[in-house]
């Protein structure tokens, strides 16, 4: 069914001051969290408002924290989240990444002790929006096996970048696995079985059966996903395994926080690490060429020979910026059993109903 | 065949003196050119001598160039290298990046219109040697065929990333394509048919004959290789996609120069073009401890459980790292076909009996 998308966004944002952020913060979290269904990525929108209600009532997510950068220079800074809403520190983290690139051009700063921050594309656009490049990724609980491993070692390490273009931002945001865990539930509801090649049993052998690779990766029983490239090397697997260690490095390693393979190892504490960097691509020459260049080649990729029985070649962040248009004012699609979550916690909250949908 | 590394070092050196390279300047290329050797990378070792003895001789390389810089700011700057050997301009870009990354914490240099530069991590690894993490990218002519389409329109597009770490450098270095075109001759010496999901025929349909994807692809003729990830989205190909777009936006659109598309075809250019990133890891925090951070992630990687039948996990720069120890004093393996080539080349460019191997 469809939502009034405004009727969303008032809803999330008393719901968080219902929390006890402020109103200010309730804005950002909800604007973090509503543009995921804006631009059809369900599974990061409303849909974890009572993965996030769980959160914040354990204590996992500390709704008082305040960040503090506890290293700086003139181009970068490492903040300590001291367990923030992932959003909040995500913005803060990446206002100030803007800001070093406006005066020294580039910009980075990592986050260690946060949480889940939504998507990660939602502050890599924040730079685009002041016209400039912008680079996020982000650790999260151990999911993907290395290869020739048996053991989930790195987290699903999303890595996102934009870039500003005519008629819209390339805006990349992927995972470095093969697939996200949403997509195994999705297969188990179905009951059907998995692609070859996305996941790996407790002995590390491929296994097509959801269920069994999704339990197991709750129980922390090993297995897990195959990084982007799938199991072994034929396909390139080592690939998406080394990109995986990449992400952890830049959020976990170069903040000094927790990599992958200790998030969400204590109880009430992810330690999820961010990395956010901003540059102004002006530093390479004529901001309008580079600008026109890189809108000439996405042109040239979504003009080039498509494949028999294919209609069109997407360019990336295309997609969610055609869907954004028509749903900004428009409507979102609420999942029936999502509507009940949030009407659920909403009551749970003792919201006015006129703060209900 | 084995044959002993110093003498094919000093059989290289010579060789390029023969071009017309100064000694430092043929010292350069042959240390980036070997490296490839002691790593075990032979696609871009001594087996590229006749293709390098091609470009110069056809004019794709100019032996004279000297590359310039034509924009520059305290973290950046922008070389035109003028067609030199993409070793020289390679090198003197990183020592750039290096410098600023020295003075100001962090050093970008885009580089256009250069020639081919052999093992991108060469180039990350010379940061790291100076205790700098290292980024290089580089594209290539066009060989992969974006997700949806039919005609190459990205190169193999390689990305590197290079950290310091005990007992050695952390050292990603991989195409953005499922496998590189070597792969395919090899394949098709071999009689071999293709795995799945690696290669396309010219109506972007999945083909599983080398023969005929290597012609297409030498002919221009439509259809190369899947990005990393595969055809389709199924396996996440738009991923691979995606991130060959970024190695061109880094390596091409900053620096104003020719991407994947239009590399290689216009008569004696090339137009290939490069990025190199060193910034100084200190930027974030207390250098030992990050170091410490990244070498017992490693570490913690290497002694995940593996799966059945493995005896070992890899983390990337092991393996050459290994190898390396045993060649550089020792001997590297050469291909029967390539010393044949090596002696004609010789022959070629008239040098002395005691130049030759």
């Amino acid at each position: 069914m469809f939502v009034d998308t405004h009727k969303v966004r008032n809803f999330c944002e008393t719901l968080f001051q219902g929390y006890g952020f402020s109103q200010d913060e309730s804005k950002i979290i909800t604007d973090v969290l509503l543009r995921a269904d804006l631009y059809g990525i369900e599974s990061h929108g409303i849909h974890r408002l009572v993965r996030y209600h769980d959160e914040i009532t354990s204590g996992q997510v500390d709704v008082k924290a305040k960040p503090e950068i506890v290293h700086e220079t003139g181009i970068s800074a490492c903040m300590e989240a001291n367990k923030a809403m992932g959003q909040l520190a995500g913005v803060q983290a990446m206002n100030l990444a803007i800001k070093k690139a406006r005066i020294s051009g580039c910009g980075m700063v990592t986050v260690r002790n946060s949480n889940h921050y939504g998507i990660a594309s939602y502050y890599t656009e924040m730079a685009a929006a002041e016209d400039l490049a912008g680079v996020c990724m982000t650790n999260t609980e151990a999911i993907c096996v290395p290869t020739f491993g048996s053991q989930a070692m790195t987290g699903t390490n999303a890595l996102a970048l934009a870039m500003p273009a005519q008629p819209f931002v390339f805006s990349y945001d992927a995972s470095t696995t093969v697939v996200p865990r949403g997509k195994l539930e999705v297969y188990r509801k179905n009951g059907q079985p998995l692609p070859d090649n996305w996941a790996l049993d407790a002995n590390g052998k491929p296994c097509t059966d959801a269920a069994v690779v999704v339990d197991n990766i709750i129980a922390k029983a090993g297995g897990g996903i195959a990084p982007l490239g799938g199991m072994g090397t034929l396909n390139g697997g080592h690939k998406g395994y080394g990109l995986s260690i990449i992400v952890d490095l830049f959020s976990a390693v170069f903040s000094g926080g927790l990599t992958s393979n200790y998030v969400n190892r204590k109880p009430a504490h992810t330690g999820i690490c961010h990395y956010f960097m901003a540059f102004d691509y002006g530093i390479f020459g004529d901001k309008t060429e580079i600008k026109n260049g890189m809108s000439k080649f996405l042109q040239e990729l979504r003009d080039s020979k498509k494949a028999e029985g294919q209609t069109r070649i997407y360019t990336h962040g295309e997609r969610e910026t055609e869907l954004m248009r028509e749903r900004t004012d428009g409507q979102i699609p609420v999942n029936e059993k999502t509507l009940e979550e949030m009407k659920n916690i909403a009551k749970k909250l003792k919201l006015s109903e006129s703060a209900l949908l």
